[in-house]
């Protein structure tokens, strides 16, 4: 579905849309879906829209012992919800954010029903394309190294693979961000850095890094490094 | 202009070319470019083109010392082609393979017109989401770090980069096949590579790298190494 602006659909993923007889989005608890949300008025008046809905997303943290057992249970469960579709012979669209083999939660299904049923993969236009696209910041020249790198890691192997590339991308930055601003520091980077908070979305913000305040930031926030430019 | 099928241009990317009074794109000399050829029949019937040639692609070696004062010209002499029509009150459409801002040599023209003109970069399928599609490689998972690496840096330094990553794409395969092979090896990751050449075009290839007989590999050619799968 790309990084959220209903145009930067696909040609391809538009014409999906349109034709599914089951439209399928992962969405928090008794929400639409942003994948969904993306799609607007694109799947056809009669299809039938699945709403894969996580038990859980932030209310039980990653570490906790029931965290992975009970999400496997709902990867189990959605997958089962999509066989029986395909096995009555409908196709069905599971709609993703951004590419749907980087980071996508859609994967896991995929790896859940690829040995069963034929699948098609249709790549996106991915979050930090998105982003730095709208943040006008040119990434990667020539034969710059990019690093994708969570916010999550400690910030000893942040600013060690920071050390090691030209261009970086730090996703899942939410209530990382003091962390990622100390290990870009740490790497010589931290004025090259950009924030980008829901790029090619309503609401949409730009901001260097050093000029943004600590506060937690939300889901679909990046941090950019552009690589270094050469005279060319 | 996304990895090369047609249909995975943007719905917006689509909508300004057919709109666009200049269309321009970067080919070989007397070739028609690359991303000319996915608009297909998209710019309008009356809309100028502008092929803007490379005086040289690979005649002369990136070391030798003409090449950088040539291409630095020929991107000059661009930009003002492009400065003309823009002057004039037209549009440009610059069209670009992949996505713009990942080693895109649009981004040349942006840094130099950038501050005299106002642009709007749209965000693209790149060339590695079209490949890690083809190939049904689910690429990154939760806290997953991607490398992008260019098959031009030493055996030594791939090597190492490998080490410190979970997934990574290869560009530049061509005669930097043996080395990248090499590199994986070190890196212990030669048996989970996979070699994707002309990903989303007519005459795709997609081969675990350890069964790819030792050749020069095409230009459109990439080698993938998805990240490890947890369950999950």
């Amino acid at each position: 579905m790309g990084p959220g602006d209903p145009e930067l659909l696909t040609l391809k993923a538009a014409r999906i849309i349109r034709a599914a007889p089951v439209v399928a989005c992962f969405s928090k608890r008794g929400r639409i879906g942003h994948a969904r949300r993306i799609a607007g008025d694109l799947p056809a008046p009669g299809a039938e829209t699945l709403s894969l809905e996580y038990p859980y997303t932030t209310e039980i943290p990653v570490d906790d012992p029931r965290y992975l057992p009970g999400i496997a249970r709902f990867y189990e469960e959605c997958a089962e919800t999509l066989a029986a579709r395909l096995s009555a012979g409908l196709d069905v669209a599971l709609l993703c954010e951004g590419d749907p083999f980087l980071y996508g939660s859609a994967m896991y299904l995929f790896d859940r029903l690829r040995e069963r049923f034929p699948a098609e993969v249709v790549p996106g236009v991915s979050g930090m394309s998105g982003c730095w696209s709208r943040a006008l910041l040119p990434m990667t020249h020539g034969d710059d190294v990019l690093a994708v790198l969570p916010g999550t890691l400690d910030r000893d192997a942040l600013a060690e693979r920071l050390r090691g590339c030209d261009a970086a991308v730090i996703m899942k930055v939410g209530r990382n961000l003091p962390k990622i601003r100390a290990a870009l520091a740490d790497a010589g980077l931290a004025g090259r850095a950009v924030y980008v908070e829901r790029g090619t979305m309503a609401g949409e913000r730009v901001v260097p890094l050093d000029e943004l305040p600590d506060a937690p930031a939300p889901y679909f926030a990046l941090v950019l490094v552009p690589g270094r430019q050469r005279p060319r």
